[in-house]
This record gives structure tokens, C-alpha cells and sequence, in this order.
């Protein structure tokens, strides 16, 4: 996936889940630096209808194979360090 | 949740998710800092079946609800620092 095209194809995603990928709201989960082909999974599941959620469904509805790729990658390429617990 | 007795409870977790949250396979999301509510609702529903997953459908079927909300108040505590895409 394309991470600058992928950038500019996220404003559905902005008001849940943040253009810094932390999430906006408490049924929303983080996205900033996670593993693309979670992602790419979780985009194509929700999409499907294998995955249920009511907002996701919809929002995945339209997207092509290339969308779902480019906002993958986009997401996972948000640096994130984690501070060891 | 109860953070440090959580952390006393992902043993089952820590081969895919790390003790430090951070995924150790293409196939596992990373969940350091993810969002508390998040988590808890993802495991009730893995638990129920309601969203499938082979590994985690089996590992949450034992789960208490202390359990999943201590899990996930462990996993939601690591502190992670985003840099601004």
C-alpha cells in the first residue's frame, strides 16, 4: 500500500480514529503504528460483513482492494514508541 | 480493571501480543495502549464467538469478565508516545 495516498483517502476515518491514528472516542481503537496486514485484514473484514460493526460496515463499504491497501499502510506507518511496562 | 494483576494473566497473550504489547506476527494486532473499552469488548466478543478468530476464540473461552478487564486494563496502561505523522 501507498501510505501518502493512503493519507489523503482517511477522512472517514479521521473523526473516530484521528489523523494521528489515537482514537477520538471509547468504542474506537488505536491505529496509529499497527501491523498493515492487520489492518488490511480487518478493512476487508469489515467490508464483507464478516465483521460486524455497525459504523465499519459502512464506512468499508465502497472501498477497493487499492483503498483498503493504501489506508493500511498509511496507519502502520505512524511511528510509535511504546515504553517498556 | 486491575492493571498489575493483569499483567499477572497474559501468559496466553504473550507469545502473539508481547508482554510489551507490541505484536510478534504479521497476524496479531499490536494492543500497547489500546484503548481500554476497546479491548474489553473485543474479548467478550472473541468469548462469545460473536467475532471469530481460531487462536483467540479458544484462548477467551475460559476468560472471567475480571479477567478480560484486568487484561485490558494491562494492555490499555503501556504508555505509548506517538509521533505526529
Amino acid at each position: 500500500g501507498d501510505a501518502r495516498a493512503g493519507r489523503r483517502k482517511i477522512t472517514a476515518c479521521q473523526a473516530c480514529h484521528g489523523l494521528d491514528g489515537l482514537s477520538k472516542n471509547p468504542e474506537s481503537p488505536n491505529l496509529a503504528g499497527q501491523v498493515e496486514s492487520y489492518l488490511v485484514r480487518s478493512l476487508t473484514a469489515y467490508r464483507s460483513g464478516e465483521r460486524r460493526n455497525e459504523s465499519m460496515n459502512i464506512v468499508a463499504k465502497e472501498l477497493s482492494d487499492e483503498d483498503i491497501a493504501d489506508m493500511a499502510a498509511y496507519y502502520a506507518s505512524i511511528q510509535v514508541d511504546v515504553l517498556p511496562p
